[in-house]
């Protein structure tokens, strides 16, 4: 799979006082079409304890995110998140989220890398790792033509 | 110490679109000088392995949480937040905790009860413990002057 | 109306360093089967500007909230919360709001008063205002065995 | 002034299950370094009606914001926010935003760029407006020696 969409409504925690949905909460909204993603892949991205052997549970913290605004949205205003599949590296994914207004306006673009990453028992720290098969082999990259610049 | 003061000022990402702080912020604000007071005790709220053994390490989640508004805060406005130690029992803290503007005006109230809780080691669930005498010898109640309603 | 329900599922960012859902976004949660409420109600929380005159437009600001936790919340976990109108005032609403896991536990119940406040148009300031009719007349007080304590 | 540092310790709020501050936070971070910027400047990044005439208020809405992530900062952790200035173009301003930890590591750099903009009093349109000269000629642009990036 190299595509995902999610339906959201703006809610009122999540404006400012100018009015509009505040720049952060994009990031917050770029996680939950990531997660909604892995969700149907029949995946977690929390690796749970009864599923999967403690040593080879993986994370996926950010390695670089951004977002271009180009559109504010508005309290209790539906848009569609579209998540797209950018790169698969050994080691990181890279994604491209569109936020689509309901008439079909770009209102934003975030891009989101994210590393595999396994806890070390001896260290208790964190390091790269290959992404496991489980998790590669639902996972494609996104034809070209999807990812070209919306105009 | 039954008493503690920290002083703040809100922060943009705090304000919804009425032009206020969203009241959920004034229960991150409690938190705030919650764990001030704690960091004033010399301890912390949540216990670090280098210091504290793992089995005497507790932590506090809320039982019971309240908030009465009478006044909203702005953007950037500062705030001072003072917490006031209501009751403490085997195995909770209870704490008021005013909200007052730089004039003096009172524009929040808050209550919060706390549990100390300890990670049971074979079921791994949180259960109710009394208060490690290492933190408790260092709290006393607030004398009832203090708690006295403001008019 | 008297009675609405809203499932939910946890999000990543929802969660704190405990593992579980920060006890502050159980006011977020309930602030979106409230808002949600007033949709299924036919209405909105926040008057639009093309739909009320300017000076039938009100606002709900919080009077009063609390909650009471019995049980945490998980990343990912699916909840639903079920709202209920305690009280209906010429000038407040009163509502109880409880978050059932899908196996049918309480896990919080909270308690909203939210004031309908009109602003002044000559102060600028918001004032208490008897609840219009058009909202008024759509909704009705749960019924006492609705309301009580769950054992 | 071209470059301004603000220090700040991590809430507990800010944290999410993987026991770090939340990616998304690193944005309301920024956004706390900027607004203090312009304090420090004698501004406010949010115009006040009984100083700025109506018509010559300004807002700052963002276009553009990133963020790279070295290593993550951990609850209570204090960390200091450094804020240069990278450009002033006519109608807009970047900023680069590093974060070091108290030991000097850098731990997450960030950039954003802020549109000035004015409300059109005849379609209540937020439009892109030069940067008014009491703002302008209190920024400069850091130095390149400044920008350098860090090894």
């Amino acid at each position: 799979m190299h595509r995902h969409t999610l339906k959201e409504r703006v809610q009122f925690a999540d404006t400012d006082m100018a009015g509009i949905v505040h720049f952060s909460n994009f990031f917050r909204y770029m996680e939950r079409v990531e997660h909604d993603f892995f969700r149907a892949l029949g995946l977690s991205i929390w690796d749970k304890s009864n599923e999967i052997p403690v040593d080879e549970r993986v994370g996926w913290p950010r390695v670089h995110v951004s977002c271009d605004f180009r559109a504010p949205l508005q309290f209790e205003e539906e848009f569609t998140m579209e998540l797209l599949v950018v790169e698969i590296r050994p080691r990181t994914l890279r994604y491209l989220i569109r936020f689509w207004k309901l008439d079909g306006e770009l209102c934003a673009e975030g891009k989101l890398i994210a590393a595999c990453v396994r806890r070390d028992p001896t260290t208790g720290k964190m390091r790269a790792v290959n992404i496991p098969d489980r998790i590669r082999s639902r996972i494609s990259v996104a034809p070209e033509s999807a990812l070209a610049p919306v105009a």
